[in-house]
């Protein structure tokens, strides 16, 4: 039996992927998948997602040059999410941090606080724009 | 300026939330919150979600036992996604296995492998229906 009959897509042909660092267990982020995408990543062994705002297929680290190179892909009991194993090159974050959860909620008063370095900025990740 | 400020819920005001065990790393399931099952994580402790399939508030382990002490929220860059870092008291999955993601993808002919052993049965947690 292949895996894929073991996912359930959203209605819009989506599923959740999360990923993670597989040297570290740092989850970097999470991003949709087409079953497209999800042939492609599997074909390539590099991350492409289905980017929900842009409507658009694309290759983490197209832009940026900070790919991920799969190391595992699991899913979960329902079959509706994905969590990926991967060896990430420079920062996962398009913010310049090596995880997009890098705030964490902090006091009693709801406020947060940065939890991690700033790698590069934006500017020095994208060049200026 | 509250964390609350920052994140996006859906138009069904829903958010999803990544469970990790803390002090494993261990990616343990992936659920979704409303704003009321996110203070109520926040004010209890303990973490509780939005069935979608059953709309419906549930706190995980309310009938296995099976709860989660929440050690820490963090939330990602775009503010669409939650990651929790918890303390897991027994298997997070509802198939007995401590993390819901125990199937890996495996061979060209896109297979899948069983990668933890299963703690208990569903029976056992939740008795013979």
């Amino acid at each position: 039996m292949s895996f894929y009959d073991k996912l359930k897509f959203t209605e819009d042909g989506l599923i959740p992927a999360i990923v993670q660092e597989q040297s570290t267990g740092r989850v970097l982020m999470m991003a949709w998948m087409n079953r497209a995408s999800l042939e492609t990543t599997i074909a390539t062994g590099k991350t492409h997602f289905w980017s929900r705002s842009r409507q658009k297929f694309w290759m983490k680290g197209e832009s940026s040059g900070h790919t991920q190179r799969v190391k595992d892909i699991a899913f979960d009991c329902d079959g509706d999410t994905l969590l990926i194993q991967v060896e990430q090159i420079g920062a996962a974050c398009h913010e310049g941090y090596k995880s997009c959860f890098y705030r964490s909620v902090e006091g009693k008063e709801h406020g947060f606080k940065v939890t991690e370095k700033q790698l590069e900025t934006p500017e020095q990740i994208y060049g200026k724009k």
